[in-house]
């Protein structure tokens, strides 16, 4: 194992690592929960945390629901006081990036969607107009003919794609067919390939860009995702007092949660073992990417351990 | 234009073209028809080859119909007194591939099948169990606790994929499932990205490839349609008398039709500008494949101008 990477795995160096670090920004799925399942002293570690007078943030790729709707899923988690202005999600960021990152006029552009309620959410509340995406209509069976979402509508200047867990024919044509559209640019929520739920894992968001991606011939487009640093943008626009250093990322994988913390310089990285990564990723170290400087099984050893 | 392809614009040249071979091999999708729409003079030209004492075959990387029911959408274009044993398609060649060349054993190895009913049927027929595919339950929301289809079978032996127009998240996560499973081996029918509809162009069998392949790490699979010569051996073997000097491969592909025919060392290449090909592909060589040897605008210009 690189020397470099420390286990949390006595109390003397828990109590060293929560002294390091103010903000804790924590990616989701496979450290907070995996799928439909809270992970063991998640919301002991929360709450260690305030009591700590941590700040908390939370960072997920997932695009599939709004930062309003990604509230709700925290207290079904029984995870209570999370606010909508504390969580980022890739949609929320790409939400940002169309706005302010693209030519176009949220007045009057529309944006044609391949994905959930999240990315329609936040690209409307920023003021575009979006088609596609959870329309009923998109459910019917593929017809040439009757398909009501084409011939395309010239308003559209975009696709914005993410994670659909309906996806389905007619909306794999009709994407295509905006993408065989010179003029319409093209944005992916993230990338991540896989994501994590119990006891399966599953195809995630990028394995469906690289669908949409492969038979409309595009080029790859940009990701609004973690490791993308238009995530972090978005943090440190909302909370400018942040201190890099005194920031840690909490995540399950070293290709996106990892890479954004030390893409972005921040003082620490936490890795956990309880989501996609297992413990061989610190000594096989085929896969390229740069490890954290922390690692634990799981988050709720911080607690665990702390208490002792 | 490159001086060597040849246009089929008159009577003479379709008199020199046609008496150039004995045999041709159509491709279907885009050469005879486009979607549910028969292409005109198509019957008229197959009649007259059929007069001439040509034989004709049909090559079609198509992999949702088995030939018994391929020789039934023939017939429902008019297009009468084709047998099942001129029809050689993907699923065809993919059946003949996992029978003879892989150490799988028909009689006790199962096969889980991502894709349509043809893909079943043949590997059916060379004595495979197969199980996923049309399996009406796959078509049920996917529940990481209510799907029948997980854990995986530890008599799966292989994943056969193909193009699946009723594409679903339950269909996909079962099948990354298989294919995290090392000792599973993973074949195409072929590698398509995009197939041709009318009035649209849509996604094709190489593009949900690319998503199981992505999402699940795994390398390329082998592909046993065309441009892949098992096809063109499938061919041979069930007409050895051939001679691919007097053979004419008809297509509307370049990297898939033309360059079957080429590779396989057939006497002549016929592409028709009626499917995927435009006529620019002949003159703009970015697309770095080799050139027909002749081309029409459609197929039905053989009939239309040998008439004259």
């Amino acid at each position: 194992m690189a020397s470099s990477v420390t286990k949390l795995d006595n109390t003397k160096i828990v109590a060293e690592f929560l002294n390091s670090f103010d903000t804790f920004l924590f990616d989701c799925d496979g450290v907070l929960w995996s799928g439909t399942h809270l992970l063991p002293n998640v919301i002991e570690t929360l709450d260690l945390l305030k009591k700590l007078n941590k700040k908390v943030l939370f960072v997920t790729n997932n695009s599939t629901k709004s930062r309003e709707e990604y509230t709700k899923k925290f207290s079904n988690f029984g995870i209570e006081g999370i606010t909508k202005e504390e969580i980022f999600s890739s949609s929320f960021a790409t939400a940002i990036y169309m706005k302010n990152f693209t030519n176009l006029d949220s007045s009057k552009d529309k944006i044609w969607v391949f994905g959930e309620s999240g990315i329609e959410k936040e690209l409307q509340e920023v003021g575009f107009t979006t088609i596609g995406g959870t329309d009923p209509r998109l459910n019917e069976p593929w017809d040439q003919q009757a398909t009501p979402f084409l011939p395309v509508d010239p308003e559209v200047k975009c696709v914005v794609a993410g994670l659909d867990q309906s996806i389905n024919f007619h909306k794999l044509c009709v994407t295509f067919n905006y993408l065989k559209v010179p003029e319409v640019q093209y944005v992916a929520t993230n990338i991540d390939t896989t994501f994590p739920g119990k006891p399966y894992l599953q195809p995630g968001c990028g394995s469906m860009i690289n669908l949409l991606t492969t038979s409309s011939g595009r080029e790859e487009p940009p990701n609004c995702g973690k490791p993308s640093q238009l995530m972090l943008d978005a943090v440190f626009k909302a909370y400018p007092d942040l201190k890099r250093e005194r920031c840690c990322m909490v995540g399950d994988r070293l290709n996106t949660d990892i890479k954004f913390g030390i893409d972005g310089g921040l003082g620490g990285q936490l890795l956990v073992l309880s989501g996609v990564e297992k413990a061989e990723c610190l000594t096989d170290l085929s896969h390229g990417f740069e490890l954290p400087n922390f690692f634990a099984e799981k988050l709720g050893d911080v607690y665990e351990l702390y208490s002792e």
